[in-house]
This record gives structure tokens, sequence and C-alpha cells, in this order.
């Protein structure tokens, strides 16, 4: 059990060492699973036999002296990620029926890692909304939050030491400030959704659940890299990100807090939290506002986002759509409705935005801002206001939240940071930075 | 006036031998345009001066030793290029009123080589179909074709040996066809079209005109190439389009006719002609017909490119409607009506298409199919039907116009050769194959 508590990077150190073996890390796991699961519901398919086997024969590869970068270390994976030995679902019960077999390209680097592939977890209706039977670790009356559920809750209760989840507007970085867990989402392109369930070419994005930054920067290092098989994927240099959660910042950082137009849903001892926050960082954070049109983002995402899932669910619509959610359907029907103008429209702005915040990045080192509206909602019908990852996820811009503050309730609250497209580096130092200064 | 029988690729030579200078040569145009352009009308902009002073530095450059590729071949632009010593009007009055003054990256490209902008050619109506003033120089009754007319008409008669020109539907190709010169559009994304008028994102293309499959091969070997500013360029490396306009194809190619759905609106005299082709290359042209759903191409093509023209158009639209001609007007209305789904739609079938294209060039060398319906049309009122370059547009694959035939009043007809996506070089090949069997 004590392993538990060991980060993934020392359990990899410890597995290439030989103090432990894969096969006993993975049963300390299973004994976790059995322990929490009833409680936490975080997963959608798991299988302890074909888990053990992966154990197993990653034990023998370390014995003949083989080793990947994640070797032996398990992994959970979101219910859209296409996995060969495993059913997909994309939590829907349409796609139960048919589901896939095949690795995406994502759960491929993994294996080739050395990962184990430890199960599906629960993911709210087709990535979008609508629950699952996840609970909240903390306190299994709240929603942990979507619509990567599953990953961000099994993180959290530590069934799993890394998860996979995938963010369209706010499903990694709020489930992971709602389970108290690092939740972390890669500049736009930097990993490929090569058969993952797509609900918006534009914007889906997949992101990482882990316990500590260097957690995350060691599973995205294998998982970013150009993939023709997406051809939006970025053809950039791969960030150095465990490199950079080590380094210190070359300057101490400038953050700065932008007064959202949406600021007033921000429940008031988050708003409390992030006092205290800028009294500690006293003079290292610009508060501002950002110019007038950017208040359109959360518009021109839900013209995007909702276009985009009319198309990408026109059958499940067309064949069942008796079995899909309200929320869903009424999301596909405005969907059905915008004009092409008003789609190429919204996507333009996105380049017109990413203009001004290059710029904004030259003055600034990152974006201080809450991960969601306060403490994981009280029920489990929601899955809680994804408003604050919004313009993020619009833009591409990396970002990450982590587990800095606590509610009235002692639930946890996530503090986001922001930084420039394809700075993911800089994010990685900065949130070492903020942690050391927070946690101090 | 000799020079002007010597090809482009010839004139490369003589001028850097010094056989001739830049300043002899440009002067021997000046000459041809004094005696054409009074009936052809391709020119929107051309002033002596600022062409003999470019052709006066030029063989500075030469006698100081500095040569590019193109060093003081003249070349016609057409009236969408933005030129830094030249106004630029797009084919309508309201941009007359605020041209732009900075080189696009293709005339920037071409100064690099040495190549002396000779002036703008007439466009229609902003690239779309309304035409200039331009005449067919075979016929002064009869329409150049467009949206390139002047382009093409001028390299037609011999007043610049080499233009430029794009296309979105047929804008190359036909007026190629019908002015009887070489129109080459290559593969999508080959060219930058940074600073050029934009109709489509998804379906511009730019193109050149010559008077052989050398000179075309010679300037687009310069134009092609990555442009960060136009990020829909491709990766690929360069294409040796004049080393593969020399070569012999590596066996006997094999050529594809495709019935097309629309062939019904081909001339009798054309049909005649291409019967001739097929009867000289017996055993060596396949006949068949192109998937049902392939019908739907012309249809996906017209959303795409008017939901793009609504919104490149917005402004003159809103602004200046009555300055705007009735056939504009109207494609931009359709192109507000059409929903986000269709348009994502219609996109989506380009990859579709190309996959089954793809495969199509395993077996074939290319495809033998009409440049246009036949002769140029009587009138000049009218720009001619685009139909038969839509489907290769619209997928992007390269093409070729060669004027190979004569119609029933003795006035050109082009024979199209389309080869597989980024496969220019063979089309190259292919298409001074053909071209030898035809003319022996």
């Amino acid at each position: 059990m004590s392993s538990l508590k060991l980060s993934a990077v020392e359990m990899v150190q410890s597995l290439k060492k030989g103090e432990i073996t894969s096969e006993e890390l993975v049963k300390s796991y299973i004994e976790q699973i059995k322990k929490k699961e009833k409680e936490v519901e975080a997963w959608e398919f798991f299988d302890q036999e074909l888990v053990l086997n992966q154990a197993k024969k990653l034990d023998e590869l370390h014995q003949s002296g083989k080793h990947g970068d994640l070797h032996g270390i398990p992994v959970g994976i979101k219910d859209i990620f296409d996995t060969e030995n495993m059913p997909t679902t994309d939590g829907t019960e349409i796609h139960k029926e048919n589901p896939s077999w095949n690795d995406c390209t994502v759960v491929s680097k993994l294996r080739q890692a050395g990962a184990i592939i430890m199960g599906k977890t629960v993911t709210a209706e087709l990535a979008y909304y609508s629950p699952g039977k996840t609970k909240n670790p903390h306190d299994p009356t709240r929603t942990p939050g979507g619509s990567s559920s599953g990953s961000a809750a099994a993180v959290a209760s530590h069934m799993v030491p890394l998860a996979v989840g995938s963010q369209t507007n706010g499903s990694v970085i709020r489930p992971a400030s709602y389970c108290g867990v690092v939740g972390y989402k890669p500049s736009k392109g930097y990993i490929s959704r090569h058969l993952v369930l797509q609900v918006s070419r534009a914007l889906d994005q997949v992101g990482v659940f882990s316990n500590s930054i260097e957690d995350a920067a060691l599973i995205s290092e294998q998982l970013i890299g150009y993939d023709k098989q997406d051809p939006d994927t970025s053809l950039n240099p791969k960030p150095k990100l465990l490199a950079a959660s080590k380094q210190k910042p070359p300057a101490e950082p400038i953050l700065a807090y932008i007064k959202l137009p949406f600021m007033s849903e921000l429940e008031e001892d988050a708003k409390e939290g992030f006092e205290e926050i800028k009294d500690e960082l006293k003079g290292k954070v610009d508060e501002m506002e950002l110019p007038e049109g950017f208040a359109n983002i959360p518009k021109w995402h839900k013209i995007i986002m909702e276009s985009d899932m009319a198309q990408s669910f026109s059958k499940e619509y067309k064949n069942s759509k008796n079995k899909l959610s309200d929320k869903i359907i009424e999301a596909i029907e405005r969907g059905m409705k915008y004009t092409s103008v008003e789609y190429k429209d919204a996507l333009s702005k996105i380049d017109v935005a990413n203009v001004y915040f290059n710029q904004f990045f030259h003055d600034y080192d990152a974006i201080l801002t809450p991960s969601a509206n306060g403490e994981a909602p009280k029920g489990l019908k929601s899955t809680g206001n994804p408003i604050f990852s919004t313009i993020w996820t619009y833009c591409g811009m990396p970002s990450i939240s982590l587990p800095l503050l606590q509610g009235k309730n002692g639930l946890p609250i996530g503090v986001q940071l922001v930084s420039s497209l394809y700075d993911d580096e800089r994010l990685f130092r900065n949130a070492s930075w903020l942690t050391s200064k927070i946690k101090k």
C-alpha cells in the first residue's frame, strides 16, 4: 500500500532499480480499487486479469533489460479513447452495441512507453455534459466534474497514479479542480486525437491527470508529438516538461489576474482564496480586464462546439435520438441552426484572440485564474460549470489546474495557470514556482 | 520582335549569356503591347517607365554577375495579387478607392528571382464570374474566359511570356483553354496566397500561364514553397518540374478518360477532338465512370465557395452592394443561407474523394479530360462554364491545360491532364509525353 504514496516519477525509478516489480505495484492499486470503487465508481471497464497479465509481461521485459519511460506504471483511460482489448462506449448506450477495438494513438504511445492500461474511466455522455455514475471522492454526494469524471476521480482516490482525459470546453481542468488533483491540458495540437471520439475537431484537446506537476510532465512527454493520423497535430519541437517542472523561472514571474466577464459566478470562498494568493504574491500579480470583444468568446465557442456536435453526432441523433439525453439533443439542435458564416466567423476569431495573447505574454509570464467556480457543487445530475476554461480552450492555450486552495466545506479548489500557445515549458516552470510559493 | 518567339526558358539563357539585355527584351514586349492591347485589353495597370526601370536595374545586376532564375523575364500579375508599386483593384470599383500597396508572397518571390513585374492583368469581379474588359485574342467577339482573363489573354497574344492567375473553380484552366495557352494549377497548398484576394480559403489555388510546358515549370518552381504567412501551404518537398518536363515517363502511361456526369455539356467538335486523341493513344486510354456519390461534388463545391464568399465579401456586400454585380450578390446571398453542418459536410467530402483518387492513381498515370466545354463561347457578358475543372479544384489535385485541339471555328480547345495530389512531377512528365504524341 505504501507504494501508492510514491509519485509516478518515483515509481519509475523504483521499478527500474528493481526495488518493486510491476506486478507488486499493480496489485497494490487493485487493492485500492477494491477498497474505493464501490463508493467512487470511476471505472467503466476494469479487468483484473488483463491488468495483471500486462504487469507480468512488463516484469519479464524488465528482466531482459528493456525499459520504457513509463515502464510498469498504471494509467487510466477515459472511455472515449479506443483501446485494443477493452470496449470503448463513449458514455452512451448507443455505442455499447458496437464498440471499437483498435488502439488510438494515445494508448499506443502509452503501451510503447511500457505503461499498463489499467482500464477505461467513466466519461459524461459523448464527452459532453450529462454525467455518468462517478462520485466525487471527497464527498460522494457531489459531482466529480466532467466530462473526464472517472479519470479525475480515479487519480484523486489513488486507484491509479495517472489518467488521460480530454477537454472541448472545461473537461480536464474542472474535474481536476473538483477532485483536487493536477489537471494539465497541453497546447492545442500537441497530443493526437486519432481514434478518440470526436466532439469538435476545432476544439477537442487531450489532457492528463496526476497527483503532482512532475507526474503530469512525465506522462505528457510520452504523448506529445506529431501524428499524421491527426492532421491538426503540431509540428513544433516536443517541450521538455519534466526538466521544466524542476527549473526555476529565469526571473520572478509576473502573473496576470483577469477580471473575466463571468467573474460573478465565482463562489465567495474561492474569491477569498484568490485574494490570499494575490496577497502572498504581493506585487507579482497585475489585475486587468480583457479587451471588450473578448466577452463574445463563450458565444463563439458555443457556436463552434454545437455546430461540430451536430455534425459529429448526426448518426446518433438520426438513428437513436431516444437514447440521447435532453441536454445533448438540445445542443445538437442548436448546432443544426447556425449558418456557415456564423460558424466561420466564430472560428476566425480564434486567430484574432491569439494575436492578442501572443503579445500579452511578452508582458506576463502566466495568467492566474480560477479552474472552476469553487468547490464541487452538491448533487450528481450536473457536472458543473465549464466557463472558467472556455476562453483558454477556445484559443488552445496550455493550462494547468493546481490543487492549492480549500473551500468552506474542506473540499479542494483548483488554481489555474495559463500560458502562451506552445509555451508549455514556461507553464510548468511557473506551476512549480507557484506551488512552492503557496505551499511554503 | 524575334525574341518573342523564344520560350522563357530560352530567354533566361540568352539573357544570362548576354546575347540580349533585359531592356531590349522588355522593349520588344512593350512594342507588342502597343500593337495588341487596344484590341485585347488584357491590362488593368501597365506603366512603361516602371517596367523599363526594372529592366535597367536588372541589366546592371547582370553586369555585376548577379542572376536570378527568372532574371529579366517579364511576368503579368492577375489584379488580385497585391503589388508594392502598382494598384490592386480585385476587378471591382469598390477596391479602387482603397488599393493595397504591399508585395504578396508570389510577387515578392518573382522579384527575388529577378523577374520583371510587367503590370496587373484584368480579373473578373472579385475573381468570381462577372467579366472585365478583356477580349479573346483569337476572336475579339468572344470571351477569354475568367476569372484570370487578362493573364491568359496577355500570354496568348505574346504581350508577356508568363503570367500568374488563380483558380477557385476553373479560373486558370478555362481561360488557358479558351486562349490557347498552357495553364497549370499546382497541387493545393503549393503556392502561397498571402496578400492575394481571398475568395475561399478552402478552395483558392494559385496557377500560371505560359506558351509551353517547360515555361510553366520554370516559373512555378520559383513560386512553390511553404510560407508561414499562408498556413495552408504544404510542407512537402518542392517538385522538380523543369527536370520532370524533360523526362520521359518510366513506362508508357495509361490514362483514364472519365465519363463525367456533365459530359453532355461538351461541344460536338471538342467531343470529336477527344475521340481523335483516344484513337491516337489506342489502348492507352481507359474509359470509366466515377463512383455515384462523386456527382455531388459540384454541389459541395458550390456550398463551400458561396459560403466562403459570403464571409470574404461581407464588407463589400454590407457597405457597397450597389456596386456589386447581380451575379455575385446572388452567390453571396445563397452563401449566407447554408448551415454550418452543410458547409462542414461539404468540406469533409474533400478528404473522402482524395482517398478514392489516391488509390485511383495507383492504376492510372493521369486523368485525360476536357479543360472546358469547347471553343471560347461567343459574347463578352459571360466568362464561360467552369464545370470541367470543379472536381479537380475541389480535391486540390494538380492539373494542366494543353492547347492541343482546334474547334470548328479554328479556335483553340484545351486538353486537361490531372494527376494525384502532390504528384506534380508526374503531371509534367505526362504532359510532355502527351504533347509529343499528339503533335508528332
